[in-house]
């Protein structure tokens, strides 16, 4: 993407459900990309969604939103993701009672092959992707996989929902705000696998020292954090929109201004970093550089707990990987 | 209000609800108040809902919002609206089938009688009201005359969706952006008789003249924007939530930044202007003078057909005032 853009041209899919419907205020009101960037806004959806999506259009036009130039809406992946700046990836297939791991990765991977070959053929060439759509990290590598002539570097999924959640829970145990909290990691798959680390944790400034409440955080704030999505749903009968837009948009606004502290984004590996296989999609701790460029954070040690943590999270991706039958 | 406060307790009521869902992260992400003012969000809702009310009070902790110092939630309208400094009022008693206007009526009159002296006896004596709940301009001087402490020019009822509406409408047919349009006017009531009025509206800077297309702007514009919401439905099988957030978002934000150009607000009528009778809501041209002062604009030139139509939606809203027995 040419840094000196003005005008961005942002395809969501999954454009009738409830996260877009949570995230495109988001985007069209300047949070993600500031009050400079003019949207261009593409709504994607399967078709039988189309009369949903153009009511969605309908809205996103009464909100009068002045950096909105354009709302498009269909169900064509060529025509949504045409010379796209930015793709949020939000709709997929939903994983549905009594549904094989298997099957729910079949669906989604055939969804994922086919969008990601629109976005090989018509996206920008430096195109930004997103992947909130589970199982996020493994469709995230399926675009990646089919959408060659884009950087595997351009490629991410979300895991700053979980990083958040992690951050709020560290604040709640020490009676903290969560704007303290700083510098926590989510290694890992998008799923219950995930290692949420506050080893590196610091609080207003200071390193924070978990040691007292050790047991704690290696396992009850593991696994509430892993469980956070579910608890939503039992609380609320539906799954976690409002925070997953939320956590979309803090995920693209850091990407794109840079971060100051440590974000976590699941990441296409290149093999180099934490003994990690090549191509998985895997969270690591990040700090953005502004303009779309970022590093991950590199030489944080990792003691027994943690790799043992971590090779039980990359061991699920090599799983999944291969149920989707990626090379 | 003190201007010199640095937080604000925001009380939401609907808090449960699909607009306030929409209208939380707006509120809690600094677009309405800026990033300067931090705040204690307050979630009130019915006793029935008070478990999905947790689950959203759970999502706004896992956004991690940085201005949030607090949320709490309940069923109780004393404890939701103590101190509040802003309320927004979003929940009521929905129209359901078969209902006649005066059950509808009656239903919402008993809440907003409860939460009106709720609000007089436990709020800020300036807090600022915005009521989003239908019949919304009846809710709002129902709310109003159950708290006497509080001066009525803090009340108002939301018809910027309207004017927004309106806004995109005219963009629409004149082939503009939304951001090009401005100073239209909403008159009257929050309903199907409300009267949207091209005639001061200014595009790119330039008077506008409707002339050329004035049987469009007399008829099917005036229609379009007054069944907009019927519309969304329709599409969407849900009402209009994003969209009536981001009009509660930019009502607030321009009461509390001031507006440069003419917004719409219905407010409590003190029978000096434009020949309205006394003590009713409605909906005028507003200038925002910042730290939410307003002035209704006054002198704007009323023909034979505004005169007409402007009674028409007056006229409404003194029924609904007798169906709500409001001295």
């Amino acid at each position: 993407m040419d840094s000196g853009k003005d005008t961005f041209n942002v395809t969501i899919t999954g454009g009738a459900g409830q996260i877009a419907y949570s995230l495109i205020p988001l985007v069209c009101s300047g949070q993600t990309f500031g009050d400079k960037i003019r949207i261009n806004l593409r709504l994607l959806d399967i078709e039988p969604m189309m009369k949903v999506l153009g009511g969605v259009a309908m809205e996103v036009q009464d909100c009068a939103f002045p950096l909105v130039n354009s709302v498009e809406h269909g169900f064509d992946p060529k025509e949504m993701l045409k010379d796209a700046d930015v793709a949020i990836f939000v709709g997929g297939f939903p994983r549905k009672k009594g549904m094989e791991r298997k099957d729910l990765i079949d669906k989604n991977v055939s969804i994922f092959k086919e969008q990601g070959k629109a976005l090989n053929e018509v996206a920008s060439s430096d195109c930004k992707i997103l992947v909130v759509a589970n199982p996020a990290n493994t469709n995230c590598l399926v675009l990646s996989k089919n959408a060659p002539n884009i950087p595997a570097e351009n490629f991410s999924a979300l895991t700053r929902l979980d990083h958040d959640r992690a951050l709020n829970q560290v604040a709640l145990k020490t009676g903290n705000t969560v704007n303290d909290v700083k510098d926590i990691v989510i290694w890992g798959n998008h799923s219950s696998t995930q290692y949420p680390d506050v080893r590196f944790v610091k609080i207003k400034g200071e390193k924070f020292d978990s040691k007292p409440d050790e047991e704690f955080y290696m396992g009850e704030f593991i696994s509430t954090v892993q469980k956070r999505g579910a608890a939503i749903i039992d609380a609320r009968n539906l799954s976690s929109s409002m925070s997953a837009a939320n956590a979309a948009n803090n995920h693209m606004k850091d990407w794109y201004f840079g971060s100051e502290h440590i974000v976590s984004m699941a990441l296409i590996t290149d093999g180099s970093t934490y003994d990690m296989e090549k191509d998985l999609c895997f969270s690591f701790p990040v700090k953005c550089k502004g303009n779309f460029k970022h590093e991950i954070v590199t030489g944080l040690e990792i003691n027994d707990f943690s790799q043992e943590k971590m090779k039980i999270t990359m061991t699920e991706l090599l799983e999944e990987k291969q149920l989707a039958n990626i090379e």
